[in-house]
């Protein structure tokens, strides 16, 4: 699918951008855009945007723009968002429940399979339609159930060894929400990390200058 | 403080983790650090780690390596975490809640001075010592108390009439939760954006590779 295997993070970080954006067009029923008017939607220059979409193939046509249907299907097949996921959460404290609604909500292809706590007063609740399960059981669930990704909600102290955890029971994709850096052998192991805090140091930083 | 005022967003989201990595670091009573050490606890190459760090002063010494304590304390100004910044958060739902608790045991500069939301249920109850106000009443607090960051924890649909009045009310400074693209005329407004899904869609990319 990709024209070029070595695509920089900092692209493949806006794909979603150009994502959200093509939908919103697309529900404008839009049939065609040029780069110019995507540019200014999106924001960025339309040259950009040419040399975005041209990692990933020839979309548009010069003096004719994008199909917008076509390309929305392309980006979103891409971003492999035309895939089921299923993903666990671990954690179910206030963040865990934000994640677990914005899954619930957000009409994509990522289905929520199963929650997990060691928090005796958590366990056997329902939480968007899904019972809060013991941490103990966790590798009899992902032996049972097909896991694409874990999502990791703890405190920062239980990170490094629910990870641990995650990796021995072969989940290769990690959502990480702690504060921590995982640390992990296996080469085949992807982890994205949304740290909360130095997202607000970023901000601090601005604010500073 | 900096040498060079066009740092480019890749370094500056960098210094955060030298932040951690720095403090845990000092934690263990190291007092001093070559940047080849540096680099097999942080994960940057040595020459990087030079780099980034040139970017903001002269820090190592040749031979010597870095003092971690004065390493730190450069990074934390250079940060802005030397000076306290008060917070206040708009949408008291679980995502609201968690980014409260957060900010409570960060033990950071951070001050959370005020949570609102528009949900009558929740107007009047205690969080982390702090009672969520009516937004009706945001404008009065923000005339009577220092506000310097803004959190919108809302819905997407309340995203941008939150996002006005935030900056009507004289605020700079947005750190964004939603899935919008806050859109505003003044170009000394700051936001930072975590977008969650964007982020988990990131991750589908790297699965679908």
């Amino acid at each position: 699918m990709n024209k070029n295997k070595n695509i920089s993070m900092t692209v493949i970080r806006r794909l979603p951008k150009y994502y959200r954006c093509l939908e919103g067009i697309l529900r404008s029923n839009v049939l065609r855009i040029s780069s110019k008017e995507l540019s200014e939607k999106i924001g960025f220059t339309a040259s950009q945007i040419r040399q975005d979409l041209n990692c990933f193939g020839d979309f548009g046509q010069q003096g004719y723009g994008y199909k917008v249907k076509d390309l929305f299907n392309e980006i979103s097949n891409i971003l492999g968002l035309n895939t089921k996921r299923n993903i666990i959460i671990i954690g179910a404290g206030n963040l865990g429940q934000a994640l677990s609604n914005y899954l619930y909500n957000a009409g994509l292809n990522f289905e929520l399979c199963g929650i997990f706590d060691n928090n005796k007063d958590k366990i056997g609740h329902i939480l968007d339609d899904i019972a809060i399960l013991n941490i103990d059981d966790m590798p009899i669930f992902v032996k049972e159930n097909k896991v694409d990704i874990a999502t990791i909600c703890t405190t920062s102290d239980n990170a490094q060894e629910v990870c641990d955890k995650i990796i021995s029971n072969g989940i290769k994709c990690i959502w990480n929400y702690t504060q921590v850096d995982l640390k992990y052998d296996d080469n085949d192991v992807i982890c994205e990390n949304v740290h909360l805090i130095d997202s607000l140091m970023t901000l601090s930083y601005l604010l500073n200058e």
